[in-house]
């Protein structure tokens, strides 16, 4: 086998069998195919496509690329969830001590900002103290421990996904739905899960654009998901307008805090119920899904999900002191998006950028 | 202008301005684009195809990214001719010493080896002594004084097709005719030809390997010719079996000494009548073609094309004494080809790889 007659073949619109797709993500991660061969292939893949097969064995092959995570010490069901993120996306940091609050373990590694768009883990990070960077076994100790750990994607696993992810980027290959698929799904594997729930945002703000385009990636990630034998749930949801009320790291944990303490805006509060009701359903809670839209109600208005989350920032040596009296930033554009009726064309993804290069700004500050 | 942008409009199948196919031949020529960016690129190239205008532009970038030969003070018109290369094929070796004997001026820069063709600078170094890399002042000096010079190809001209050429081979971007079109075309235009002969091989030991795609790769380059004002002739040439009956470089010389000495055979005499013929019509020598390959036959019986050979090997160094007793090779494979009507199957691939294994064994036996 070599390099040369699998660039061919995908060149050639041929299927890729099991065998040709490990032997690129072994030899292409341990340095053996160079980038610029790595790159054809990747082009030859993104012209041409790769069916549900080929799909599920590149996800498996990056998938274990590198070390894995065995949670099965921690529960025999490991949930995860992704979303493929958008502008003011701060579900992650009100869903998951929200999830741990009834008792399903929560172990999430994050990513970090995207393009246009935010990651969970900057947003903790700007939280004075926090740690996203604890080790696999400080992690595993804090879910046994809190029930919840939160922590960035660690070097390890993976390798093959962060190589090609990296590759994708300067070879403009972002944009296909097989690549896309096995990036989201290998990560989740190799972190562990054997349960997913998937949000796939769809609208200006997102990577994918229409809402076919959002089906298409749902449908196949759900298909990798039945034939690796993850059960898998995904969730379309609407990203033409930014999500709840405040984008930027700061200003997304403040507004995630008041959610936890039941003020939330209607948006988010629907993405809340709807993924909290699914991976409620998947932990074997309730498969009534509107009464576990209820119980998290409950629980929000209890204050138990709130404390799960003052509980995560103090074990991850997060300053909760700090969380009392989150100061706003130092430079705020306060916007109206068309759901106020006042900027009709003012959509997510120009919100996006404007945050973006307003926080690149801050970020240069803080250095 | 950016290459991600490029990048993208090729995948999606759009057709690239002269501006961006520019910028990425100057920005790849100077390092500036990584060898994984352009793989990207060449192979979308490959996928999506060039229409004539961009193989144009493709050509006179990659013809310029580097010094160009300026031979206007030794004729007026420099004519070159390009073979795509077969096995077998010593028709340079023949064709190029009898044109100079009818004072057509003859500035050859060849290539070696590629695949399982020979290339004509490895057969000239079979000659002791025979240097290919003269300087291009000895090339041009060499031209003026015995009208003809056969060299390798330097460093500087078409440095853009030298890189993009390596790079294709190495990501299976071989045979694309956009790609193979304005390789040929570009060398030759870098090498201050302004009019060509193009002999296009078809056949199992040819890189095209039907009819429709050798008429396919003539008329793509007989578009260029015309585009970029190139007067061009293109000529398609069976290569189903090899040419003439020595293969391997020694063996090879020695088949055009006999043919310059008139004793060719049938499919040898053929190829040289036509190309000799169309390169002296485009010489002004005459327009009838058959009175030019009546001359040709003349200039072989008499001696004149023999003594030019002799001479330019003179004028390069080589040992013109070695030529009167070319030893057999150590290795010789005697092979009835289906000509011959003995072995119906052996044809010009199998016996290229043959020949191609048994040259490789003796070269090291050499060194």
């Amino acid at each position: 086998m070599n390099i040369l007659d699998i660039i061919a073949k995908k060149r050639d619109k041929k299927e890729l069998t099991k065998e040709e797709i490990e032997y690129f993500i072994t030899n292409y991660t341990k340095g053996e195919i160079s980038d610029y061969q790595a790159a054809a292939l990747i082009m030859a893949i993104y012209i041409n496509g790769m069916n549900e097969e080929e799909t599920k064995n590149l996800t498996l092959a990056m998938a274990y690329s590198g070390k894995t995570l065995d949670l099965s010490d921690i529960s025999e069901t490991i949930i995860d969830k992704h979303s493929s993120g958008g502008i003011g996306d701060k579900v992650t940091l009100i869903l998951m001590p929200l999830v741990a609050s009834f008792g399903i373990p929560v172990a999430k590694m994050s990513g970090r900002g995207l393009g246009i768009t935010g990651g969970t883990i900057d947003k903790l990070e700007s939280i004075p103290g926090y740690r996203t960077d604890l080790s696999l076994d400080e992690f595993k100790k804090n879910i046994k421990e809190i029930g919840i750990s939160l922590i960035g994607q660690t070097e390890n696993l993976a390798p093959a996904d962060k190589k090609i992810y990296a590759l994708r980027d300067t070879i403009s290959c972002t944009e296909s739905i097989p690549l896309i698929a096995s990036s989201i799904m290998s990560k989740k594997i190799a972190a562990g899960a054997n349960k997913l729930v998937l949000e796939v945002t769809c609208g200006s703000g997102a990577f994918m654009k229409t809402k076919e385009e959002a089906e298409k990636l749902s449908k196949v990630m759900s298909k990798i998901g039945e034939l690796a034998e993850i059960e898998t749930v995904c969730v379309i949801t609407n990203m033409e307008q930014p999500i709840g009320k405040n984008i930027g790291n700061a200003l997304e944990v403040k507004e995630a805090l008041e959610a936890l303490n039941g003020k939330m805006e209607k948006d988010v509060e629907e993405i809340v119920l709807t993924l909290g009701a699914q991976i409620m359903k998947l932990a074997g809670i309730s498969s009534d899904v509107n009464k576990n839209k209820e119980m998290i109600l409950e629980n929000l208005k209890n204050g138990k999900a709130y404390d799960k989350f003052i509980e995560l920032v103090k074990k991850q040596y997060g300053d909760v002191e700090y969380l009392k009296h989150i100061e706003n930033a130092k430079y705020i554009i306060p916007v109206k998006t068309s759901k106020g009726g006042y900027i009709e064309k003012l959509n997510a993804e120009s919100i996006g950028r404007a945050a973006l290069s307003l926080g690149a700004r801050q970020n240069k500050k803080r250095r």
